[in-house]
């Protein structure tokens, strides 16, 4: 349920709202736009009478949701969200390209390529301290050394930071020093870290899980929303398929789907979501035709020798390929996607 | 196995091998290339001893091919393959765009929707007069009459025509009308029509079918070409995967790799990999930035009483949206794609 | 829609029936039943007035049958089809086990398999001469000498002949050998061959496409029944997934939902579903434990000499274990799983 | 590497061995066998020079392991892993049924379910107290005091009880309250949680994720060995597919190749892989029929009023309709799965 309120109501007015959708044993959600504000209902099972909150001073109309995410629908909030993080504005400039290594290996590699992709045009740093892997006895990150090293990357380049975030009792030390938290594909439906990172104040880039249902992805996106962090950055990664041409298959149908659905940005991660570095200028390019706010890319100076993910990094070239000319793959606003 | 002969060699030289290839056993299949003529062999199910072809007058040097499919790969025939159907060039020229109706209901849609595709710029039209339907109690085209009235729309616009062909039995009458002889997802593995299509003198517009591997796509290809039909246009269509936000999903990624394994021309269809009119615009503009050659889409004047597929075609007003700019979305040669 | 006669209905009232139906623009399709005859009805695009069939003689209902495909739903046809194809009663007497040869490679072998599945208590014999094979250089069967084989084969053994037909045109071929006609995977949406199959006098064995859903696949099975074969029965033998421990995915699932929605017999292939011997027992005894009327497997003597699908064919010692003890694994009609 | 020891060893000689692992920098893993201890070695990244372990005393041999999973692998230990859980031999003793509800909801649903399945002739009690659920304004579980009323159900009824936990802050509750953890196909690759449970006393379910591969699957299980728990079950639950008629398709290819490659008990859960009620029965019969040592089923005694999963949990009857003659569908143990 979303409570619309006139243009110029006024703190107590709200206030009033909030209280009476209480009463009704409802949970209320201000939603703040440019005009002015609007009320998110959740928490109810079932119809609710909504004579009394329609008759409050400074409402002007109730309006029934019909999807089960609803924070993170456009139907409660019809204009994009922003996510600005170090003067990016992630959701309305295009091309943002996040680029890095995959994990930290070294300060002088991690040092390297930051210094590599800012000099080549990436808005954002990427790269893993904490690294879910598939092998107990793959490589398994730095750790709290890995953050400090991103942390220094960090400053010398003045790019902001995304890093992953594996579970609850690391939360702490990664999000003192990140810019953007980062919730991995594995870790979608990992609740408790959901609502931990729901009660963050930095901002949260959710990886879609590989066999997820858009659904099921707007859902996760939703225990953010519902703890209250509204800076929330969608990313799709990939999905499980039979092919074996590359290692996961990009979903670029829920590029514009998710746009047309939420008005939370959308990235693409061509790198994970091919597997194959050959496959990810392309790959980068359609995101952007098809509507997407940026993409995530891993660059390492020397991929043969990456401890992780090396066959799917670009090399300084590529990279420098993938930045050449990307703006004229993003369609003009008047071409709007979102019909 | 591939052999290589010198720039200058004429005729008879090419003749004698070919004839020593077929002394071993096995079947060879002349190549004319920009400056010399290759030789692609195929029969060998084992290890063949190459020494009396390489001895030969004009023989620079055999190559063994490493994958199951050979005269579709790059490694036989490293050029692209264009091919050219009425003035204009699939495989070179881009962005192609080949837009029609689902299926030819009336004389008036028809013409009527050619006419508004001309004009919109289209190169080529579609429609279909056999259609493959998955229920036998739906419309199931207009048949040979469905062929004039595309044949009147061909000749009323200079549109040259794609269009289906569903069986070996009905396969003279399309062949006598089309320009493109279209092979449908279901067909892909029909094998006595591929056959039969391999030995036809018009180009075929291959569909992947939606849960074929690369390897079965290009060898469903193979079929054609070892028939001696070197006009191949392979179309991605969609795959079949647990998405349900879009009736398939498009496997954007077998784009770049199809462009980088095969010579032939790749195509892609958003209508039916989406199923959506509203996701055809950025699929077809991703498809580009990708790689593809072109598109081939759906669009109907009044989608909402189409007879078939109304939901995925695009009406007139989304098909000029497609064609504004499309341009764009290609790729510079000098970012070459194909590694 | 469906209209259910009086127990004792004579044949003119039926044909008054029928002939009422045809008025209508619809087409009738007579269904003897154990007691009483019903009449279903197809073709109909919108609501249709029953009243003139309601009051015809001997008319007891008339019901609306829910799903889209019609003649192969229980709603039309509550009891069980049975085949019987030489003396077996398939859909009635479990378990039915089909079994030879992938292909016919030469006389002896499949005459040598054809004896020894018979001593170990096989019903029925299968065996390929025109094979759909994914590459074109790949052995494509032995054509019509090889159905000549077969035909000695089931005389010499008795066992009655399941054997694939590919296309239109070898069709009259085929069927006049064989016992049942298989339409393979590949062809399961190949309609002109469903329609041709439709027509003959023999049974026919279809197999559900590696991606086709549950309704595709019924709606193939209706194009058979549609043109007046109701000896169909269904085969299940393994989709398309992203798992790489065999070579398809076994459909279990579809066993008894199957057997819950249409009234035909449902088969198991397990050498197709998983690509590897050592998988074939445990997965036809699990399909006998679904619920599934019968198997169909690959037998050859010396698989690792057979020249097509040697990776998945039993060798005679593990048919040998396959039907020791099936009919354990066969629930008891006691315990109903068609609820 | 897999150390082989003579059957005679002494407990020094064994120590002497890893103490000459742990020189070369890798991690002995001791695995007492029936006859003789063998001593599994992880931590290798390269070849190492196994000279220096083959001269010691009571080395018998050094194996080479070819799969990236090490400890779950039956190269390592080629008898069966038996799991006793309240005088339960999970893995030895078949078949196995585990039933109970979805979620606790209330003392009186969750006290009559355990008594009912008890008397039915279940094995184990299972059910949900903190539950992980796509939706965050779903039922989420009654947490704490839904242990405590599992306690009591499991003390009533004497069902050893499973449970799951779902991240690691809540892991010491239900630890101390739970015979077997259960760690949910969501969290199969949250590997801070498996780290967690590695370590525990108390023997794991782990479930499969719905698009995990075998090998990821196997790899998520050598987490928990790696830690030093050993008493790990596996659960297939079903995978993503796109097929439409059931909410997962069970993996029966699964459950041969699991028992062949793996040591660990295995076993699958129909409820949610078909997420029907009436598909349980013969998808539990046919986990049997495979090879399975064990189900999971969820029993409710009146599911259209379950809080959660109502549609798959079986009523009482159908619960009732399972047990009977289970048996019979248990391969005899001479005709063995695993070759």
């Amino acid at each position: 349920m979303l409570i619309l309120m006139k243009p110029a109501t006024n703190p107590d007015m709200v206030a009033l709202v909030c209280s009476a959708v209480e009463d009704l044993g409802l949970v209320p959600h201000p939603i703040p736009g440019a005009t002015r504000v609007a009320i998110g209902v959740t928490g109810n099972t079932g119809p609710v009478d909504e004579t009394p909150i329609r008759g409050l001073p400074g409402v002007v109309d109730v309006i029934r949701v019909t999807k089960p995410y609803k924070l993170t629908s456009r139907e409660m909030k019809p204009d994009d969200t922003v996510v600005t993080v170090g003067g990016i504005r992630i959701g309305e400039q295009r091309p943002v390209v996040i680029a890095g290594p995959c994990s930290v290996e070294t300060r002088e590699q991690t040092i390297e390529t930051a210094r590599r992709v800012k000099a080549g045009g990436a808005h954002l740093l990427r790269g893993g301290a904490f690294k879910p892997r598939t092998s107990p006895y793959a490589f398994q990150g730095l750790g709290e050394k890995g953050l400090e090293i991103l942390a220094e990357a960090r400053d010398l380049t003045g790019l902001p930071l995304v890093t992953e975030v594996i579970g609850v009792e690391f939360f702490e030390a990664v999000e003192a020093v990140t810019d953007v938290l980062q919730i991995g594909a594995r870790n979608m439906q990992n609740y408790p870290l959901l609502r931990r990172a729901g009660k963050s104040g930095k901002p949260v880039l959710l990886k879609r899980m590989m066999s997820a249902t858009l659904e099921e992805f707007l859902l996760a996106a939703e225990y953010l929303l519902a703890e209250g962090n509204r800076n929330v950055i969608l990313c799709e990664r990939g999905i499980r398929t039979f092919c074996d041409h590359s290692r996961y298959t990009l979903d670029i149908n829920i590029v514009p789907e998710l746009k047309s659905l939420t008005h939370l940005p959308v990235l693409v991660d061509p790198s994970h979501a091919s597997g194959k570095r050959e496959m990810v200028v392309p790959l980068a390019r359609a995101a952007f035709a098809a509507g997407a706010d940026g993409v995530i890319v891993e660059v390492h100076p020397h991929p043969d020798k990456a401890l992780s993910d090396g066959r799917q990094s670009l090399d300084l070239d590529l990279f420098a390929d993938l930045m050449r000319g990307l703006e004229r793959y993003v369609p003009e606003p008047a071409v709007d996607l979102v019909a």
